[in-house]
């Protein structure tokens, strides 16, 4: 136990959303994607063959990072593929924050960002957000007063699912004295005008981070990406990045789901639709939720309801259904609902009346 | 640039060997293993259904786990699984190593080791080894007279073969006033008599390090796991370590691996076979080698030889062959070899003859 360095001893880890054995919980509670992923994604995995896994992998994952730097219309320097956003955000930390040097964020935000902070010893600078989950207007003035290095604006904005324009981030990027991580990894659901890209082009200090978990479906397979001036982006493929940190068969199946973009969207798209009928569904039983930009709502409980919201997350969850509360005072008469199959959110909302 | 911390700036990355895309090239540059894995994890991947990648995997690895405390009689809290060995290693200088302190290793030693130290900005105390690649008698007590919080110890010793016995780990690992990894990376290629677990039982500060990558065949996967102390354990489980680290797929390979073990024992001993009987016919050519317990060869070209070490790996290269040669100082006239096939083994050997 003596061997544990103080900050590691002080903090507490990030606590993931509960993922039950069973295969009949409804489970709304961690923003996966009700649809399966692209069928050609089925076609690799039985053609691939397990003597491949002998040697190394591709140590920089190059292929993925072509199909990306395709996409996004930037160069494969632009891009690097990570296990997950998780692995950006770490490493943005460890190539960018020196221990002791401030961190940047929203509060709330995202509550894996003061987690990582602490890791690299830290101090997360959380700036409250206005009541109507805007950011304040001073905010990169609050930022920048505390000397952040870097800061992390997840948007669409989890748990509120709340869109900043890119006018307002291009005048954040602008006038941030620290590297600007922007994670999107709700973007493909967004169904308003947005394309944060030309922020990339235009700002030595902006790193958009994507994932395959929530628009590809593919939140088991842990792989995501981020795209950014080429000085940013080369640091971490090159030194703090673990050598060979994806493996083989989860780089055929990240370019296959790349190349298939379509299908994904196609998907999104109905999780999009599905979102808004359900925001309307729950007014009718006189819940609000934040507009969402997102595969999720944050439903509020008012007062005047049956139940507060744990105790509807717990007549919720002892019914099968699985949605996310968090005990944070900001969110407290809140639920956090991820966007199911048609059926579920019906049966999640017939749940409700019957309670 | 001018983003990045000082001491990112300052180190060179770690650099891993050679990975051609064609299929022809005999490739005994990596330490990979020449036998596929078992055959039951092609039948897994056949029967792995892409639609459940949809969800988060589990978060912990616990049925691996499960399955490696049971092989190696602890219990799962001893465990913790990882993205390939190189996450532990980061890990545990995430967890027990302040920035600014110490990390303990030997000259020469796996090149990661003070590559992961330079990222957390630590210096690396690197004790020589005796010219017979044994280690000093006063190891322990130079890396506690330099502060060293941290011990990394690769053994079988990579790049000489050589393996250091559990008396003098026994002695080490008590003397030590740092937290030991013990790396075995190799160890399912040793013929002689040796088991470390005993250490783990009995010290508070020793971690054993193991992989998938070499004895089971696996090193596309990227799958590795530690053995130590609960305290030790629990803070790299719970707080440092990146939240879902293995994707679905990868656990349930890493999981039908271990429980084939017999499979690849199997094919770890025909490696250390192949290795005894190359290591003759080097002898035969006038090369002679360290006495390895691994899956290469340390061979020294000595200076009658035809060529230099440096001209032998490229007259090699040219003829499709790869094997490593290190610029180290130490190891200028010597190339390190994979044991490979019997008849790439026997290539080797006979374009050598014929160079």
């Amino acid at each position: 136990m003596y061997y544990e360095r103080e900050n590691i001893k002080k903090m507490q880890g990030y606590v993931s959303g509960e993922q039950p054995e069973g295969r009949n919980t409804i489970k709304l509670n961690t923003n996966e994607n009700p649809y399966p992923p692209a069928p050609d994604i089925q076609d690799v995995i039985a053609n691939f063959s397990s003597e491949s896994l002998r040697r190394y992998p591709p140590a920089r994952a190059d292929k993925f990072r072509e199909l990306a730097a395709s996409l996004h219309e930037v160069e494969r320097s632009n891009i690097i593929a990570t296990r997950g956003g998780d692995e950006l955000l770490r490493l943005l930390i460890t190539t960018f924050v020196n221990p002791g040097e401030a961190i940047g964020m929203t509060s709330p935000t995202y509550s894996l960002y003061p987690v990582l902070a602490q890791i690299q010893d830290c101090p997360s600078v959380m700036i409250p957000l206005n009541d109507d989950w805007s950011l304040p207007s001073n905010f990169t003035q609050q930022i920048n007063e505390a000397n952040c290095k870097l800061t992390f604006l997840v948007n669409p904005h989890a748990p509120s699912g709340k869109l900043v324009d890119t006018d307002t981030l291009t005048t954040i990027a602008s006038e941030l004295n620290s590297v600007l991580l922007i994670d999107e990894a709700y973007v493909d659901f967004v169904d308003a005008d947005y394309d944060s890209m030309p922020l990339v082009r235009d700002n030595d200090n902006v790193i958009i981070l994507r994932t395959l978990s929530k628009g590809y479906s593919l939140a088991g397979l842990r792989f995501g990406y981020g795209i950014g001036p080429e000085e940013l982006i080369k640091p971490m493929m090159d030194k703090t990045r673990d050598s060979y940190n994806l493996d083989l068969i989860g780089q055929q199946i990240a370019e296959t789901a790349i190349s298939n973009r379509d299908y994904a969207m196609k998907n999104c798209h109905r999780v999009a639709g599905e979102r808004n009928k359900l925001s309307e569904s729950f007014l009718e039983l006189g819940l609000t939720s934040e507009e969402s930009q997102t595969n999720f709502l944050l439903v509020t409980v008012p007062v005047e309801f049956t139940f507060t919201a744990k105790q509807l997350y717990e007549e919720l969850k002892a019914k099968g259904i699985l949605v996310r509360y968090f005990a944070d005072e900001k969110v407290a008469d809140k639920l956090r609902i991820s966007i199911g199959l048609p059926q579920e959110n019906k049966k999640l909302v017939d749940t409700i009346k019957s309670l």
